[in-house]
């Protein structure tokens, strides 16, 4: 008994107005970001943290500190003396790309609070995460690059994040801003067993399925989608399937598995015809897509069933991305035209699983995806008192 | 220039071997947790906490210490010297049940680390937790009771929260374990706006909405749910559509709204002529309950819509629980039978909602839902060096 009588004489619950604190503002955090490739997400980005900036500040007592924007050829650096900054017009000092003396100079002194978003597609950025994570300097990215490239290179994010000091996340890099990898991470930490993970990840083919009727030619829907701004400006890099592959050897590796793109079984819709043609030649003969994609319509129709763009990952690392023929009750046969959809199935969600749907693409959403995971590192912030 | 010079002169990162720190084992993480209500919830989350523990110390250093149970009458305490309680057999000191004792001995010298998770349905807890916080302990909970209940309340608990100290999150309040209130949140968080967030919060009710065909009288069907345990004891209390309303007080409130239940529109699907008897009498008198029903039906083909029972709240804080007549096409005309289904409309997705879907209740996914809160507070302990 004497083992816990201690504890409870010296309650501070009694009485209670005896240890209800002063009111307080939040502790103050400081966060310094540097962001490299201010494009399309990377500016939205910019704008989002500088929208958001007051009101993290006012709710969470979060300051986050712009030091600096690597461009591709120069960057800017800021000082980290405010009174400085004033004095030099902001302090904004062009110079040369360097990507270390980057990193350096958003470390400063304090690498716990430092944090690097790579807004670029570029290796040459990727390559450098192990590094700059191993110095203590976060890093999210909606850059696939590192996720699903080579295995060596994640297992040293990995091993570089092992210390607990800095972390990496890359949840824009699935569906963008929809709560994916956080999904999977959390039902894994909770000890949920995984399955398997099922999604249509291509907002492009999903627009694609949705209207290949029959009424027209896949190649005038391609044509269409080309001129909405659906696809890449080489719609091949859609068709190829291998930016789904992506997402799929990333989730996997998320989940533990040492998956590499190379073991993702991939059924591009690219003839072999078109595949090595320049961009030009090939948009000329499109047409040669639409027997091959007529004749899959036609045989999931004697089925009674649907056509649908659909990358698979199973609990023994087997991943797929294939047209597949679903039934018409299926989810994925009801989803709005470019949305994305992803399907967790696990110990937990056997018979129904948990679903995450909504548009997978778009510099906003993306940006967005991007902010949550700096919020959630954020938050594991040390408070400066 | 001179500004940014020094810290680059001073690069940590040339040459790259230089700044390699050693490897190291993640950064040792302890969190106390006492449970309050060992239930069906409460008992799969202390089972799902001991299966997790050696992955989450081994991956993320987190150590996780069960100091104590409340249940109805009694609670037991264990001591927080682990060579005390190996020889005193684990030191499980029973004694009557005292919640504000319990949480000084789970609190015991470090608050920021404690947390208490009441898995109770019971008002005399949800009445602790500002003070609980206001002492520096963190309150994950699946009771609805406060997030939905006296707004003065909510108000404390949010004053208690504002220091910084201590962290209240109640995940599994709305839909168990689906990704709901922390989505809510990052869309918020990361600047982006509401319009309206609708969805099918009630698995018993789509079930029903789902089964009701016209084939079988509602009653019947009924009775089949609640034969299936798919509803309360008294049925009435799903029937009600207050469960639905609590659900979106909690939403509106985490959206920064002051929503009280008072103030959602629900349109009970219960009879005046049923509300007031006994259980017994009651379920005698199920049939009454066809007429009306059938109407609905009826009305909703005559639109060659779907019927469905949809809980909606708009930016301006109007909130209702209805059954709603539905295009065919509607997501939520294509959900599982049991699924619950949450659309966010906001700025970013104003054209095609985010959406989340998959089982709403049920201890298991509840509990992770409970965990994954846990966890997301963990993630922002300071390391023991």
């Amino acid at each position: 008994m004497n083992i816990v009588a201690a504890p409870i004489a010296e309650s501070p619950f009694a009485p209670a107005v005896a240890w209800m604190p002063p009111a307080r503002t939040p502790r103050r955090r400081e966060l310094t970001i540097g962001v490299i490739g201010p494009g399309r997400v990377g500016g939205a980005l910019l704008e989002q943290l500088r929208a958001a900036q007051p009101r993290l500040e006012r709710a969470m007592g979060l300051v986050l500190r712009l030091r600096g924007i690597v461009a591709s050829r120069q960057m800017w650096l800021d000082s980290d003396d405010p009174e400085l900054n004033a004095r030099q017009d902001g302090a904004q000092t062009w110079r040369p790309n360097d990507l270390d003396g980057f990193a350096a100079h958003v470390r400063c002194d304090n690498a716990r609070h430092a944090l690097l978003v790579d807004c670029s597609a570029s290796e040459e950025v990727a390559s450098r995460y192990p590094g700059w994570l191993a110095a203590g300097i976060h890093v999210v990215t909606p850059n696939k690059l590192a996720g699903s490239g080579p295995l060596a290179r994640w297992q040293a994010i990995h091993a570089a994040c092992g210390g607990g000091n800095a972390r990496f996340r890359q949840e824009a890099t699935v569906c963008a801003g929809l709560p994916v990898l956080q999904t999977l991470r959390d039902l894994l930490d909770t000890g949920d067993e995984l399955i398997d993970i099922e999604g249509m990840f291509s907002g492009t083919l999903a627009w694609l399925c949705n209207r290949h009727d029959g009424r027209q030619p896949f190649s005038a829907l391609l044509r269409e989608a080309l001129a909405l701004g659906y696809t890449e400006p080489d719609p091949r890099a859609d068709l190829s399937g291998t930016d789904v592959a992506r997402k799929l050897v990333i989730l996997a590796r998320e989940a533990g598995l040492a998956l590499s793109l190379e073991d993702v079984l991939v059924e591009s819709l690219v003839p072999p015809t078109l595949s090595e043609l320049p961009l030009e030649a090939c948009m000329e003969r499109l047409h040669e897509l639409d027997a091959p994609l007529a004749a899959k319509l036609a045989e999931a129709r004697a089925g009674g069933g649907v056509l649908r763009h659909v990358g698979r990952l199973d609990r023994d690392g087997r991943t797929s991305v294939r047209l597949k023929v679903l039934p018409p009750g299926h989810a994925f046969a009801h989803t709005r035209l470019t949305d994305n959809v992803v399907q967790f199935h696990t110990a937990r969600y056997r018979d129904n699983p948990l679903q995450v749907q909504g548009p997978g693409a778009g510099p906003a959403v993306t940006a967005a995806g991007v902010f949550a995971d700096l919020l959630r590192i954020a938050e594991a912030l040390e408070a400066r008192p």
